[in-house]
Parts: C-alpha cells; structure tokens; sequence
C-alpha cells in the first residue's frame, strides 16, 4: 500500500528533512556561489594562460561534476579535458609531465586525502591548480593556486545535494574562463538561481514517479553529452538514497552491451538537457527502450523528448550548455521523496559518511 | 537443480561452444599479434614524437582496453592518457588542438561509424593517428597513419574473447612504444602466450564460482589501477553472455557510495593483478565486503588476496604492467560455463549484435 510522499522525515522529527531542506536552499546557493566567483574568471584566465589542457580530479558526486566540466572545456572552450585516475597519482606515482595543464581538484570538503595528494602530485608535476571546494579553510583550498570556494553553506544531510550544484556552477565558471569569447553564458549565470526555484516545483508527475520506481527492483539511467555526469548524478542520488541499485550508462555505452537486460523488470531514467545534437538520439532510445517493455521516466529534455517517455518532468529553462547546474533538481527531490516512500531516512543512508576517505 | 557445466553448446550441435574454442584460441592470437606488432615499435615511436597526449577513442569491450591503455600510457610511459567522449567529435564537433596528441582508436572490426568518425575529427584537429583492429582493410586501418592489426584471426561468437585479449597486446605494443626505455616489457611479452595456455586450466573454484553465481541475482565487479580496465571487462563479459546485471566499479568508486548496497544478496567479483601498490587495498576491500555478508569471489591477485576471497582462481605470473593480456582468460571461462548452467547460448546473447553501430 502507498505511503503518503509528503511530509514529515521518517527520523522521527517533525518537518521536511535535512535534505529536503538543502534541495530548497538551492536557488540562494547558486547564487551566492555564482556571485562571489564570476569577478574570479579573469584570475583563473591569467593562471591557465600558457596551459592547453584541463585535468579534473575528483570521486563519487564531484566526479559526476568534474564530466560535466570535462565535456563544457571541450565544447564551450575548445579545450582538451580529462578525468585524473587519482591512483596514478597517490599509488603509482607517475611521473608525467603536467606543464601545459590546468588541474582542477573538486571535492566538497576540501579535505578527502586522495584528492589532496593528487593536487600535491601535480603541483609537482607541473601543473597550474584550481580547488573546487565549500569548505575555504580546507586544505584542498590552501594548497591550490586559486581556491573557488563554493557557497552551499553547510550540509547535513549525507546525499549531496546543493554542495553537488554549486560545484557543477563553480567548474561552469572555472571552465568560462578558459573560453575565447567572454561573456556568452553571463545572460544564462543571470537565470540560474530562478530556474532552480521554477523546478522545486515539478509537477504531478514526479510523484507517479516515485510510485513507479517504489514498484522496481532495478534502474537504468542514461543520458549524453553535456548532460552525462548529471545522468551519473541522478544514478548516484538514487542509488546512496534509496538503497536501490541504480545504473548510470552513457546511450552508447548502453547500446553496446548492456542493452541485453532492458526489459520490463527494469525501469529506464533518461536525463537530457533542453537542447543540442544529443536529444534526437534520446528520443530514438527512449522508444526503442518502451519498445522491449522497460517503463521509461524522462527527466528535462523538450516537448519531443517528455512525449516519448511514460511520465516526465521537465528542466530548465537555459542553455544546453548551462542547463546541468540545476537540472539535478527533480532527481534529488525524486530520491528523496522515494526514500520517504519506502521507509527509509534520505538524511542518513546506511553505511555511508559525509566524508568518504579512499587512498 | 544444477546443470552440467562442462559438454555440449545449448545450440543443438555437438562440442564446445564457438565461444569456447575462441577463449581457447588466445594462446595462438596473442603469439601471432606480438610477433606481427612488436617490430612496429619504432615506426610508432617515430608518429609520437613531438606528441606529449595519448587519447583513446573505442566504446564497448574496445573502451575497456583502452583504459588499460591509459594507465600503463601514465605509469610504464610517463606519458599523460585520456580516453575521448566521442560525442564531443560526432555530435558537437568541438574544435580542439590535437596537435601534441596521438591518438589510438581500437575497433574490432574497424567500420564502427563513430570511431571511424571519431579519427577523422582527431585528424582534422592535428592528432597523429593509429588504428587497432582486427580487419586489415577496415576503414579505421585505412585512415590512420599507422594499423597496429590484431591477429585474432575471425571471432564468431558474440561476446569479445580473442579479439579483446589482443587489442589489451596491441595496446600494449602501442604504449611501449612511447616509453623511455625501451625493452624492459620484452621478457614479459615473450611469457604471454605460455601464461594465457596455463589460465585455460583454471581449476576447480572455477566451477564453485559458477555455481555460486548461477544462485545469485546481482553481482558488483570491482578493481583498480591496471587491472580495472579488466574489471570492467569482466562485468561486461558476465553480463552481456548470462544476462545477468553487472556492474564494474573501481574499488574507490566503491567505497563513495554503492558499497552502501552491499549485501548478502549481492555476489562481490574482485579482480587484482598479480602485484602492485593495488593489492593491499583489494584484499582489505575483500575483508569489508564479506563483513558485509556477501560472498567474495576472486580472480589473480596473490596468495593472500585469494586467502581473503571465499572463492578464487589464479591469474598470470607476469607482471602486474602485461598481466591484463591475459587476466580476462579464468573469467571469460567464467562467462562461458555460466551462460550455459543458465540454459543460455553464450555464442549469441540476446539482443547484440557483433558490430554496434552508435552515432
């Protein structure tokens, strides 16, 4: 039998929950971060002047941030991004040359030891390096040449949530500044914190969602493009909040392999931006995917993409290139009405710490 | 009750499976590509020369050769990897400078569009170019400055064995090349075939494993370092041959957020090279997880990471930097016992066909 999806946590405490609350927060967050880092794009452009390359470091819910700003350097800025696999760095020690790159080292609390080494090894290789970071006293911030110090305010809940958007607006920003032309996305910096407010409230059809996966064992989410780590974000949420084994595919990856166990046991979470040359492909998927019985629930996209999913929310009103700042929104409040749903406390998912410590 | 798992394909002919003969073809393949491929050496050295990048394109079993590629790229060459988005070619056409890349694209078949794509767009941006493929006059091997062609000889079942193994040889060859010294792989490649011949004999705990897999629903695969790109093949492996779902997670990744869906109902599938500053975290990551409850299942490492699994089978006694040419071997076995103690055909999964087309 359903549960009520509306009101108090499950902890015991009357009001929403903690995370219920840091999802609200987000339109001010967004914008504080956004106004107190936008004056910093004319010292980053000056630290990555004679710098051709972008090296993002990163784990878990920066990570899903750091794709983000890898597909944005390319595309928006012409540069050459990659993704550090940290344990090159902190268990191998290779000695690469690092001299024409800018590193960008996320992580939320500034103080997860393998992303702090990492940042030592490329200093010492030498490359430039940038800290995203909520935390301005961290070490992670002291030890880079420029800190951007995110300003989520604290966050109690485990799932990251307004630390994991105002991370995905400090690298927008971080990466706008490596850009050729300044001043093409400040008209879209200037929507932001209002489209976060508009998908607060997301309509009926979320909490059919929240039924629909409240039935389903498994999920498959996919996405592409510019909108791929938010795809990997939206898996990651559902996953660490709700207990449910959740999977995070790219359409292509999808299409060679995994494609095998789409069926109507699964349900597939498609997450697309509001524009851009990736959103026919979604579409195709999103039928080819019904087509084997798998229910397919949409996140963003536009009018074409919301009609070939069985329900759908929809995102941002903002460039593709922008749209993923705050297109999170629905999926975090998706898990946390679906952890509600089933008995489970979105503040505190077993097994799980505020800070993860890998080596 | 339990099938046979050794005896005839479910097809309805008599013998081994085509994916059986083909695991058991790599001893021969793996020979016959070295010896094709190592001479070339120099001629890829000299493409690289003024190069300081590798990026690697591929998708599906192909993109987790390259991951290999990148990490022996970084550690063994000092040279600095990144494995390309291709929808950053295909799809937004970014304008990049690649002029201090090499780029390798690996393609079985050499006509996959998007890789082929992916070349031409890494060429028209200045990259030196070289093809791995197993098809001599495939359109990748014809556009690329340099073919580095598998000798797999024709692969007819489904899933990648042969093919693989050879592209990880390939890969292998392509990196060495760039490496400072040159040489100091050459004992180990001449041990490769003998090792991949010894794994074909995996021993019992292989069939436990099976049967310990065939009981359970869901397993998470995990790994890091050089051997992640094979864990990542592994999953791949189980699940695109038993329909299965499969997930491949570096042991990191892990532990910053899944490990939170961990549990008895879960099979954990980890797989280590045979050294390297990655064991100690693998065997402490076994501990954790079958404190968990959920049975541990393990593939190479060294004696005291297969004491920490409930269940384990050797890998080669190479080093940890070529032990991924042949560490796919006990679990492509694996694979091929599993589909049939399921009653599925491994030579032809459901739903895939040997060359995906993605745009």
């Amino acid at each position: 039998m359903p549960q009520p999806v509306v009101g108090a946590s499950t902890t015991g405490t009357s009001g929403p929950t903690r995370m219920a609350r840091e999802i609200a927060e987000q339109p001010e967050a967004l914008q504080r971060t956004l106004d107190a880092l936008l004056p910093l794009r004319g010292e980053v452009a000056a630290l990555a002047r004679s710098r051709r390359r972008l090296l993002l470091v990163a784990r878990g819910s920066s990570d899903n941030a750091a794709i983000y700003g890898r597909y944005l350097a390319e595309v928006h800025a012409g540069v050459a991004g990659a993704l550090a696999a940290p344990s090159v760095a902190t268990l191998y020690a290779a000695d690469l040359d690092l001299s024409d790159t800018l590193t960008v080292c996320v992580s939320q609390s500034g103080s997860t030891q393998e992303i702090v080494e990492t940042l030592e090894w490329a200093k010492r290789c030498g490359a430039a390096t940038v800290a995203v970071t909520n935390v301005a006293d961290s070490p992670l911030a002291a030890l880079a040449d420029i800190a951007l110090v995110t300003r989520a305010g604290p966050e109690l809940a485990v799932p990251a949530t307004k630390t994991y958007t105002t991370q995905v607006a400090a690298l927008a920003v971080a990466v706008d500044a490596l850009a050729p032309r300044p001043g093409t996305l400040d008209a879209g910096f200037a929507a932001v914190a209002e489209q976060a407010e508009r998908l607060l409230s997301p309509g009926d059809q979320l909490d059919a969602m929240v039924e629909q996966l409240a039935q389903t064992e498994e999920v498959l989410a996919s996405g592409r493009g510019l909108a791929f780590g938010t795809t990997l974000e939206v898996a990651l949420k559902l996953e660490e909040t709700c207990l449910r084994p959740v999977r995070g595919l790219s359409y292509a990856d999808l299409k060679h392999g995994p494609i095998a166990v789409v069926d109507q046991q699964l349900v597939t979470l498609l997450v697309a931006g509001p524009s851009g040359p990736t959103l026919p492909g979604l579409v195709e998927l999103a039928a080819t995917v019904r087509g084997k019985g798998s229910p397919v629930l949409g996140i963003g996209g536009d009018e074409a993409f919301r009609a070939a999913c069985d329900l759908a929310v929809a995102g941002p009103e903002l460039s593709e290139l922008l749209a993923p700042l705050v297109l999170p929104i629905p999926a975090q409040l998706l898990a946390e009405r679906l952890a509600r749903r089933l008995g489970l406390d979105p503040d505190a998912p077993r097994g799980l710490r505020k800070i993860t410590q890998t080596d």
